[in-house]
């Protein structure tokens, strides 16, 4: 039978040392909230029901953590008086009867289902209390986990250790899963008698274990467990998400010439075979298929890239970009809510928006779609086999057809029929001998400003 | 009583290895040249006098150096026979009387006021000499700092130290504070009898014992006494330069995605709550205000960016280039001694230079501001809440009114009224039909090349 | 005399941990791909002849090896039992004879050919074997090379080591030069009788001792000797490459602000005093000469760029761009197969391609040479000294004479004489009022719009 788990994400924090103006657990990793790395690492580990306990912003961070695969409540932490305190702000949700109780941070976004699966595993087994904690090479302040005989015996903090407990290198994570029966009665046993006057979630180790229950630490990586409370720190776990995920692509078949210059959104699916240049920034809804290439400095969001389709150098592919193929967007090039058809190329300083562009159709250089009119989105419909002679401006709502032409510099207001020739610009004229004489004017005009 | 010091800056290295065509100290941290950094944290440690000890582009380097906190002046060193014989090249300016002197380098930009003042206050004291030294990991071929009894004994060459020495990790930064009315006897006793045949400024230390006087070493960190070899070093200190920088923007409220990709100037204000993307290149005189986002590969010099406006990704942002708040200016747009008003955009594609953009006005993809006729440089002055077709030129000088209307493609050379609506394009021409005909004269064209 | 030498290229891997649809081998590293490197090093350690022992994607492989320097064969590997067995693929031509054999893998490209030539020299000095190793911090799982008075006695295993063996830190790297005219017979004595029933090459060094020969090992970095079996693995040795390269380039007199960003091929060449600003990429074929700039976002391919001249940001130079001294290219511009002559600029938004731009000549921004009809390319000749308004688009063929200029705005479809001024633009027409009746009506059109 499936065990009830009760997930409290703690997530009160006054982010002061972020210096910020929203809660710390709604600032993003990799295009997300925080919060929500954690919930989906909750959902992967097969919790059902999570109760966020929050202090400032409370609505946008239950908005941010919101899933359909969840059911989310929140309840807010009016003081700050300690993890032990701030869990027991979810008392009357917790009192509802769990098997399981699993307590983490709004801030720890790299933890992974693993461990949080291994301590609700130890739950199950029999423990009372299990704590998850890390190896570290510099366990410094961090509060050591001492075990004995398979049990954890207590948590120490750094101050109050032994010289002996220092040397233990395996340190507290925080975060700990809970028998969901024994729970609020052990958490109410937290006392706030100690130097800072308050509740420590930590006492449940020894709480547990006074009443004959049974404590044990669960072992995951010092990285997962990162938290954060500068934007330093904030940028620091972005860079450890970013590599993770540049790596996990690599082994997938995904070349990267500098995966530290490529930087992955949450969502983000490439396929093998795929080649990423350095420079290349990701938004989120981005999906690249086999053998497509994507050129240096190019920036990527809610964009589709078929096989063998190549963008950039510099190109701009934002929401609702298309591109079938072997289509080629190249440089300078801003493709939105636009289908390039397959084969069809927009190669050079172009924006095309509000479009469909038929395959293997050519895009002139310096053509823009002029989609707005200042109050209304319009759309242009070119067609297969065209051709867009540089420097065209299309004023939409209009159309050309398959294997029409239009001429260089063109401003092309009417629907162009299939195969037809559209020309709409000024004929030439030409002044032999003027430019000496243009010249002298200017030249005058700059001596008369100097002058002034 | 304010003690009078005189800071000695030795800048005339022959740079051999760095292989330029410049003086090292003239090549630039963080967009400023090495040695205008040494000057800095003179300044900032109270210095007022300094003497600059200079080879090649003397003149240079003491433009370079130039501040208007500082009475600055330059004495040549004409032949390189150590630092002792350096020091000496100032000696006229010493024998004026100072209460102090502070021998720098010009190559170590990164040290800070901390230790200058630090070893100052150490002759102050009554030491007569305050070498500044750094506790190394890999002390390797440095000079040893030989402590005793909170008193410095040697300076000891790593070639000469004993090996109980060479274990010591405290080690000479070269840079020293001396007593100001000592100074010139204890120089002139630097002897050159030694392996080089070089003045070793090092020796004060033992001279000054000798005389019966006081050294000490007081601490700066490694990092702030690297100096600059090659070009390799001087990319490194540029390194260190922008860590340290970014880290102090982001403990001040500034989130960088990818910190590593953000590159400052000396003189680059964030304010809190700001974003910036992956890629970003600041030259000098940037200033942004809160709550702006500068997105991925933008590039800004002598830019104001005020609070909540948005710039890039792939935006330039060149000297004189304001955005009031909440204005936009999007990908593969420059902008350039322009003011673009509050809520304006400039989205797409665009040079809006020589120019005055009115609050909430729409510049459609493409737009030109053709400000200079070869000679002379127009304004371009647009007014609020106008609506600028794509791909259209305004040829300077001319104005457009507020609420005005431009159409798409147009050539506007004459100004336009407020709430008028003005064209500046050809009319549409179609040739039904025509394409394949064009087409296959193309052909032809392309097969008459091939045969030749 | 001359010592004939064989290398034998071991490029038969399957590369399946690569998830590729081709061999590994032909991975780029610096834009090349990885077996061309080890070809280079063959080459430049006097190798003339070599074998590549192929599997998949042999006639592939053979022609990214190939080089005219050398004479090269294929044979072709079609099992897989271990490199012994690999390199027998090519006994026919071991058979003719030479008096040394070098037996190199397709996967390390970073190897140099100093530890190749040394390896040689051992044979010539009367070595049986020479086995290349490298000294590891961490030589975990490697092989280790146990030597014993300046004899390689064997090659154990990490899984067969003893503990002091374990704590040899000099390892294997695979890598062997062996006699000539022994090594078919060392190579057919090597037996399968192992765990994995595979001939190990390794084997040599006790078969050639047991035979009364001598074995030596030379030593190699640990970085040259890094093969390539993951995507990340292949991302590290580009890493590694680029590092080296940057390196050099600095240490010559290149200045690279942030040398980590600047992404170079095999054969880029830059003189000392060019200035390469953060994020610059190059591809194949770009020469830089002395006192150019590289600005921040450039991207370079078959470029070249004379002396003082200034690239970006943002700038793409393609195949066939070539800046004559003083030139300038700004932003968001690109030049393709085009002359761009000494102090002439292209400062922004243009595409320049198949064209001669004159000395000291202004293209203003968004200019265009329209240089493509669909079917095939047309030539732009612009003279000296001329001026292109903005948003012109020049209609190849077209040529534009000497002190020309062309009026912002214009599409110039005939030729320019020198010194006239040539026109090709709408006159502008304007509607007093007109703007807020035609917002009404869009402003109806949305509201149309949003009823359905």
């Amino acid at each position: 039978m499936q065990r009830s788990c009760l997930a409290i994400v703690l997530a009160a924090g006054e982010s002061t040392r972020m210096r910020s103006s929203v809660s710390k657990v709604l600032h993003p990793i990799a295009g997300r909230p925080m919060i929500a790395h954690v919930m989906d690492s909750l959902a992967a580990a097969g919790v059902t029901d999570a109760v966020l306990v929050v202090g400032r912003d409370g609505a946008a961070v239950a908005k941010a953590a919101q899933r359909t695969d969840m059911r989310i409540e929140t309840v807010e932490q009016t003081e700050r008086l300690g993890t032990g305190h701030a869990v027991l702000a979810a008392a009357d949700i917790i009192a509802r009867g769990y098997d399981d109780l699993l307590v983490v941070f709004g801030d720890t976004p790299l933890v992974t289902p693993a461990p949080l699966k291994e301590a609700l595993e130890a739950i199950a087994a029999g423990s009372d209390v299990a704590t998850i904690g890390f190896e570290s090479a510099n366990p410094g302040g961090y509060g050591r986990l001492i075990v004995e005989g398979g049990e954890l015996i207590a948590i120490r903090e750094a101050k109050d250790a032994s010289e002996a407990e220092r040397a233990i290198t395996f340190c507290n994570g925080g975060l700990m899963a809970v028998d969901g029966r024994k729970a609020l009665d052990l958490l109410r046993r937290i006392s706030n008698k100690n130097a800072k006057g308050e509740y420590y979630l930590t006492d449940l180790v020894e709480l547990a274990r006074a009443a004959g229950g049974r404590a044990v630490a669960v072992r995951a990586t010092e990285e997962e467990l990162g938290g954060c409370n500068t934007r330093a720190e904030l940028a620091f776990l972005e860079q450890l998400w970013q590599a993770r995920r540049r790596q996990a692509l690599m082994l997938s078949g995904v070349s990267m010439v500098a995966p530290e210059t490529v930087f992955l959104a949450f969502d983000t699916q490439i396929a093998p075979d795929v080649l990423i240049e350095p420079n290349v920034v990701f938004g989120p809804g981005v999906r690249i298929e086999r053998d497509a290439v994507i050129h240096a400095f190019s920036h990527l969001e809610g964009a589709h890239v078929e096989s063998g389709a190549s963008v950039g150098p510099y190109a701009r592919l934002r929401p609702g970009a298309h591109l079938a193929e072997n289509a080629k967007v190249g440089n300078f090039c801003e493709i939105k809510q636009a289908e390039i058809g397959a084969g069809a190329k927009v190669s050079h300083l172009s924006y095309i928006g509000d479009a469909f562009v038929g395959a293997e159709t050519n895009i002139g250089a310096g053509t823009i779609t002029c989609n707005y009119d200042g109050v209304n989105k319009h759309v242009t419909r070119i067609g297969a086999h065209a051709f867009i002679g540089s420097n065209t401006a299309l004023v939409a709502p209009v159309a050309v057809g398959d294997g029409a032409l239009v001429a260089s510099g063109s401003v092309i207001t009417e629907d162009v029929a299939a195969d037809a020739v559209a020309f709409g610009r000024a004929r030439q004229e030409v002044k032999p001998g003027r430019a000496p004489i243009l010249r002298a004017r200017y030249q005058a005009m700059k001596a008369e400003r100097q002058k002034k």
